[in-house]
């Protein structure tokens, strides 16, 4: 059994974590922290987890922390985390990093879309955790940086174009939904039940959300070339889940046959990827709810030319704390699906 | 007072309708029919509209319809109202019919989009009734085809730019957002409500939606040039509203203070547009529920040249019957706002 | 024209109020006040209020108030209310207060419910804003006390029988479940919206919901004896309305027919009464959306012989601001359902 | 393994046995039909089931299915159930039965609620499928009746009351609120998404709901004497989930800690009931979401002296398919939580 402690657990990526290794048989929560609940049990602080474990709750002390725990999730905002990964990759301990301190390779581009980074020299051994991409890294990280909600269902989304180099790539059109569960636990006015219900609106338009130089680092790289997106958020009013719609033009003949062959050939073996065929429904947010799979479907306009991709991901689970233990379960050699294999919640 | 019908006033619009016509100070609801529910009252049908009136439904006939009514609203299916709007306007009747059928102008394309068309004698005295587009047809119209609820809020967001020519007409993104009553009233699996609550979902993507003929119709006369749009639509797991984000290329050098001055101009004295400002917040669904207002939000992306809009209706008020009467009131001489005048319900 | 003000405009009673008194023909809104927004004009503050007016809020100040306008409403929270309504009443100035500050008759009970009363010298000119009960007192009131959101929907449903003396006074049960806007606006982390959506709750049980205190003076009041409820809230997760089950026990041989004419009798004329007939279905929240209706259904429970009672309202209209409204209507001579007249917005 | 089959697979009961039982380590599907689906795979008629497995749905045949499967889930609306039950019964296979056919013991009563019975034979052999009442029978039971949702809810909440006879049998008031889900997959005009989306209903008042006769049953055993009850079902716009909220009047001297005390030593080592202790919150809806656990909390009203009780399950889990898990674990002798043990999923 590994032994795993969760920094910041009372956060809805924590909350998640805490939910899916209750059914992992091969670890076991021994330690978590959280600054608003220390002293707490787990289950008095997050009732609905009442049977978790009669784990008492801390606030965080790196000596403490890697007596009681082998292996860490940190769920901290980007910005804190990076001291706290700091400390326990000092102890040797293994980490899967949450936040966005460790996903973008060049620090300049962390400063340009976060702010300033004080641990630049963990970053060489930071693994972007994305097992579809990086998997072969990952089996032998210590630092996994976890991508972020939006990028998972974008890159995921586009991966197989791009590293086939067929599409153009200085137009690429990303328009994004997510439920409201991935602006965190912290109440807000403009997340207060009553503003939010029956509502739907975009926000941080026209290339000011964050998640842009994350996903332009991975989009740059599959396609061997810089990538930029036009990218907008939206604010669902459901609990979880992403639905990416994406527009790009080809550069070389295509038809649905061939995409979708191309795509099923880009992601075959692949335990958590999904492609529609031709004859099925397109994936929608039920289709993922509680689940680790991003489900993607896509179609040629013939009308404009345009490819049009639909990829549909929790974000809680593929979208975070899921994709977070398939990092885990290939660092510390376990089957990469363990504990992370239910099917979807619906209705 | 104007004595109105509505024909088929059992579904969404219909009863839109009746919300709408029971606070307006000039006209008098004297006629509906519906095949489901004739010989009850109105009332009784729709128990919400209790106080509505006692009018008793019937059957449609064009002799008992004409006797009773002087205005009226078809709200059929396409393909179903133009026989019925050819017997009304046969009698002398105004019409605003809420279909689709008198919408294209080009016979082929109705063809094309929807089926055979029976009445293309009627098609040249209909006018497309957006009155911020066509308020002097409409005024001496007699018969007005009322657009449909995706086409009211992109052609209101796109008229500026295409009809000053500043703008690449050739790859225009459409992604919209429509909430369920969009569906109509005719229960089905996929709007069956545990199938739809909390789930969001794209459909008849890559070019397949019918709405995309009246789109271009409408766009390919702003810009003087055909124009071949990429529209994704989707179902948002609310009641009301269409939020609508467009991705156009300018051709010329432009920024936001141009562009929200173009939006003013174009829009000077209109009383249902609102241009939201740069330090404003972007409009969103709840700001126009209820109400007959198209808001609208842009920016331009200045990493990678694209604008982007944002275009908020409610889809049953200026999508449909708010929109409709709007019409009717330039039609028989009230003033535009008469009974469309309310703020909207939030929350 | 009356000059309204609104005393805490930027709350939902005091946004509710905006949106029913921009289509009240007798009335201008001249003065609001906000402490967070002081300064800014309304429609910055409200953003879908924008076309409400230019009117900027200020802090409240009691001379600059009743300069500016004459008539006033109160939507401060309990405890903070009575000290502006001192003053505006001082002044001499109406006033309808949408707190608890004067509901309730007996300084004791106050006491015991909210805490201590400073103006104890206002409760005897404080009527209680029922106009379906007090309609005479409110017409030559000059200081209104406007009923709580539970309270209305259960006194409403309960007055025609307690008043004829017909049910057991002691074993009335009461399960009321009310959407999230009677909550307030300030956000809080049990109403943020991902804790909310999808989830119900009870809170406040076994006796500790302020209300009851409301509740059993006027039921009593009614009844013409003590009155003792049991009462659990709960809380919907929906944005308006109030449905109230309630339980009572016939001290007399009843059946439906008895039981319907009994409250169509007494709601005879009631313009926003509305009693369920027994072919009909029952209300629900949807039939009184945006409506300052009360529609009530109810039904003898041949097996264990209890009455079962449905009283629905929307909390912000019937049970806020619209019958804040109407008890304005009342007191400077208005029709009383000047402005409040809307039919149900459904969908 | 134990080869299972699941008759009427593609309703909401069905779908929810697919979903456990693919997370269930001894059981291995094998068998599936559909009226609407016979001839398609599971995963295409069901495409949120995609992984679940290549079963090839049919049409119901009794040889077909014992030579496939040896233990069943009927899963088909009363009525149609008895015959089907019976075929297999007759080729000794073991049956849960989730339709209401074998929950009465009495066929009267059956008869009364739901119309003729025509197996009575088998009636002597079912168990009533609540482990927490029935564990020893159903461990040597070879058909098991599941329990309707709300009688499990309302059971198990006033069980140890009941069974220790302190609270008056004859007035006990029954408010329960279930998701949608509990009223089936086949899309109706007051389920489609725009009629019940943020609306709230009560249904089937005073005495008329089916689940009644099921609950005085159970309650009038556990009492030793006959239990009249006022049940009021409502529908809450949410897809999983029913609270209900119990009255009842102690007929000896009590208060909330022997309340306490008495309900944790009637359900000590129960796996699946919880009861929230006085400090705690109150359990809700998200607290069970997606488990087999109910959720208990009650308080004594000392203004009233009634007792208030409220009890939450998920309905398609513990209050179906995760109780008939439940029971199969009992019949073929696996631990009784196997594949059922699954934390909250929340948000």
């Amino acid at each position: 059994m590994v032994k795993v402690g969760i920094i910041g657990v009372t956060g809805y990526t924590g909350i998640e974590l805490v939910r899916i290794l209750l059914g992992h048989p091969g670890v076991h929560l021994t330690y978590g922290t959280s600054r608003s609940s220390a002293g707490q049990k787990l289950g008095d602080a997050i009732p609905h987890l009442s049977d978790a474990s009669d784990l008492v709750l801390s606030s965080f002390d790196a000596a403490d922390a890697t007596e009681k725990a082998d292996f860490f999730f940190v769920c901290l905002p980007h910005g804190e985390s990076m001291e706290t990964v700091g400390r326990l990759r000092q102890a040797g301990s293994k980490v899967v990093d949450l936040s966005a301190d460790f996903r973008l390779t060049d620090p300049a581009a962390y400063e340009q879309w976060y702010g300033a980074h004080t641990r630049k020299d963990l970053l060489s051994e930071a693994v972007y955790g994305m097992p579809e991409l990086y998997r072969e890294q990952i089996l032998a990280a210590n630092l996994v940086a976890n991508p972020g909600c939006y990028p998972t269902s974008v890159i995921l989304g586009l991966a197989p174009l791009l590293a086939q180099g067929i599409i153009d790539s200085d137009t690429i059109v990303i328009d994004s939904k997510s439920g409201v569960s991935g602006a965190g636990r912290e109440p807000r006015s403009e997340l207060h039940f009553p503003e939010t219900f029956g509502n739907f609106s975009a926000y941080n338009i026209a290339g000011r959300h964050r998640h842009i130089g994350e996903m332009e680092q991975e989009l740059s790289s599959l396609a061997g070339a810089t990538v930029r997106i036009t990218f907008t958020p939206h604010l669902l009013p459901v609990n979880r889940g992403i639905l990416s719609t994406i527009y790009v033009r080809p550069i070389v003949n295509s038809d649905d046959y061939k995409l979708l062959a191309l795509y099923a050939e880009f992601y075959r073996g692949e335990p958590f990827i999904r492609v529609s065929g031709l004859e099925g429904v397109l994936p929608s947010l039920k289709d993922v709810r509680g689940t680790n799979l991003c489900r993607i479907g896509l179609r040629l306009d013939k009308r404009t030319g345009l490819i049009v991709i639909i990829s549909c991901i929790d974000n809680l689970v593929k979208g975070a704390s899921g994709q977070a233990v398939q990092n885990m379960n290939l660092m510390v050699g376990f089957s990469e699906t363990t504990g992370i294999e239910q099917s979807a919640m619906h209705p």
